[in-house]
C-alpha cells in the first residue's frame, strides 16, 4: 500500500521491482501535473501495468484531491480506491494541494456519500516536528464530522497518531518500514544521510517505539504502506536533497527481519497484507512469498535510484514467488 | 570566537577569510592528530599566523582535553585560553575526547587551581535533539563542584542553556550566527540542505527565540563565536554529509544585519567583541571594522568551501578596516 511509482524512465526502472514481491498496491497521484481526473488515472494504469509486467499485480488507484461534483466522484468510484489529499505544498509535488480544509468539506462530503475512502497525507506548515501532530486534530475533526468515511492516516510518523487511531471508528493508518526503523537521529544525528530523508521526517525514539509496538501487535486498523519514494541519485545527493526513500524492492526482506528479531513473524502477513485488505476493501490477486531467513546483499543501486541500506547485507531473503 | 581553521590547503583558504575582519579568535584544537601537546599547539599558532597573513588577528590558542599533569598545565598557560572539552565522538574529529566526565575531574581540578578556563562541546550522545539539554546536568555540576572554574559553554543552541547562564556565576556561553537564525526546518523542513547540517544540531523555533533575545540584548555572560566550520563541498554533499556551516567571511555582515533588523544595532558590539574580551579574558589587537548598510553578495564558494547563503544578497557590506 501507498507506493509512488512515478512516471517515464522512473517507472520503468521501480515498477517491476514493486511488482515482484507484492501483489497490490495504492498508486500515489502526485504527478507532475497531477493525476486528478478519471481518463489521466485510466491511463496511468495502463502505463503502470505495461511496466510491471505482471498479472500478479494490481495497480489500486487513486485520484489527487480536489473539488470534485458528484458525477466525477460516480464515475470514478469504480476505478478508485480512494482520494489522495495533500496540504498544498507540503511534499513532493503537492502544490495545487488544499490550502484550507474547510474548502474541502464539500468534495468530502460527497466521498462520504458515494462510499469513497479519503487518503490523507497529514502534515501541516509548521515546524518540522510538530507537523504531523498539529495535525491530528483535522483527522480528528474530519472523522466526526464525516462519520461514515473511511478515513487513512497515511505514513503515520507519531506516537499521538497510533492513540488517535483507537479514537473513531472511521480512521485508520499506514506505516512505512522506514519510521519502523529509523528515529531522526539516523538522519542527521551523525552525518546527514540524505537517502534516510523523507517526508514526513522520522521523529523521536518514543514515537518509532509505538508505531513498532502497533506494527508488531499487528493493530487491526495498520497495515504496511512502504511509501517507497524513488528520486534519482542527482536529487538526493545534492545540495538541497529531494524528500523520500525507496524501499520497495527490500521492504518485505526487511519487515521479515523486524518481525523475526521481535518474534512476532506470525503477525507479518495481517500487517502486510490481511489488514490492508480489509482497512482499503481491496482484491489483490492471489501472490505467495516464500521469505527464507539467508542473508542477502541490498544492491548500491536500481538504476539511478540508492534504496535505503544499499550495500548493506540483511537478514532474510525472497526464496521463491508463485502467484 | 570558537573558530576553526583545520589545517594545511584548507587553513591557508579559510584563515586570512577570518583574520579580515575579526581581531582574534579562540582557536578550535580538533585536528587529526588532536592539538594535545604545548609543542603542537605553538606549531599550529605559527601555521596559523603564517597562513593568516595579518598582524592585527590573535589566534587564542586551545588544547584538546585529556588527562594533563599540573606540570603540563603550569607550562601552558600562559600560551592558551583555555582547554576545549569534548565528550568522545560527538563530533567532527572528536575521538579520543572524554567519556565519563568523572574521569576528567583531577585534570579539571588542576585548571580550577591553575586558572585554566574550560572551553566545552556540550553534548551527549542521546537522541539528536536532546544532546545538549541532557548535557545542561554537567554544566550545573561542573560549575558547582568547581566554583572558581571558568566554564564556557559553547555554541548553546537551547533556551535550556540560556536559562542555565543565570545560575551559575562561573558559566558562560557563546552562540553562532547561525544558531541565532535557522531551525532544523531550515536544515530539513524543506529540501534537505547540508549547508546548515552542523552540530549541535540547529533546534525548535522557542529554542533560536531564547538564543536571539540574548545576543540581542548583548547578555554580559554570552558572545558571539561563529563556530564557522569549514569543510570541502565534496564533503557537505555527498551521500553522508559532514557537519559544520562556514559563515567566518559574512558572520560580521549578517549579524549588522540582524541586530539592525530587530533594532539592537548598539549592542553588536558587545556581543562579537567586548563580552568576548571579558568572558574568556584575552586582549585582541586594535581593529576597526565598518560596516555599512550597503547590499552584497556572498560569493558561491570561497575555493571548495560553501559557505552559509552562498549567492544570496545580505543588506550589510564591510566598508573599511583600520588596524
Amino acid at each position: 500500500m501507498h507506493l509512488h511509482l512515478r512516471d517515464g524512465g522512473m517507472l520503468e526502472t521501480v515498477g517491476p521491482l514493486s511488482a515482484e514481491t507484492f501483489a497490490g498496491a495504492v498508486i500515489m497521484p502526485n504527478l507532475v501535473p497531477p493525476v486528478d481526473e478519471l481518463q489521466k488515472c485510466l491511463a496511468y494504469r495502463e502505463r503502470i501495468q505495461a511496466a510491471c509486467k505482471s498479472e500478479a499485480f494490481e495497480p489500486f488507484m487513486t485520484l489527487f484531491f480536489r473539488q470534485y461534483s458528484r458525477s466525477e466522484l460516480e464515475a470514478a468510484k469504480s476505478h478508485i480506491i480512494g482520494i489522495k489529499l495533500y496540504p498544498d505544498g507540503i511534499t513532493t509535488n503537492s502544490e495545487g494541494g488544499v490550502r484550507k480544509i474547510a474548502d474541502a468539506e464539500d468534495t468530502i462530503a460527497l466521498m462520504e456519500e458515494t462510499g469513497i475512502p479519503l487518503l490523507v497525507h497529514g502534515e501541516t506548515g509548521d515546524f518540522v516536528m510538530d507537523r504531523e501532530e498539529r495535525f491530528l486534530e483535522v483527522y480528528d475533526h474530519l472523522a466526526r464530522k464525516f462519520p461514515k468515511l473511511r478515513i487513512v492516516m497515511e505514513h503515520i510518523t507519531t506516537q499521538g497518531a497510533v492513540k488517535l487511531l483507537d479514537q473513531h471508528a472511521n480512521l485508520f493508518a499506514t506505516v512505512t518500514l522506514h519510521h519502523l526503523i529509523i528515529t531522526l537521529d539516523d538522519v542527521a544525528g551523525g552525518f546527514l544521510r540524505p537517502h534516510l530523508f523523507c517526508k514526513p521526517i522520522a521523529k523521536r525514539p518514543e514515537d518509532r517505539e509505538a508505531l513498532l509496538q502497533a506494527a508488531l501487535s499487528a493493530h487491526p486498523k495498520l497495515s504496511f504502506g512502504s511509501d517507497s519514494a524513488p528520486h534519482p541519485q542527482s536529487k538526493k545527493e545534492c545540495c538541497g536533497c529531494a524528500a523520500g526513500v525507496f524501499t520497495a524492492p527490500i521492504a518485505l526482506q526487511m519487515l521479515a527481519e523486524l518481525f523475526d528479531k521481535h518474534d512476532r513473524l506470525p503477525n507479518l502477513q495481517a500487517f502486510v497484507s490481511d489488514n490492508a485488505v480489509k482497512n482499503y476493501s481491496v482484491r489483490p490477486p492471489a501472490k505467495k512469498v516464500l521469505l527464507t531467513k539467508q542473508p542477502s546483499e541490498v544492491p548500491e543501486a536500481y538504476g539511478d535510484v540508492v534504496p535505503m541500506c544499499a550495500g548493506e547485507q540483511i537478514g532474510w531473503s525472497v526464496e521463491k514467488i508463485t502467484d
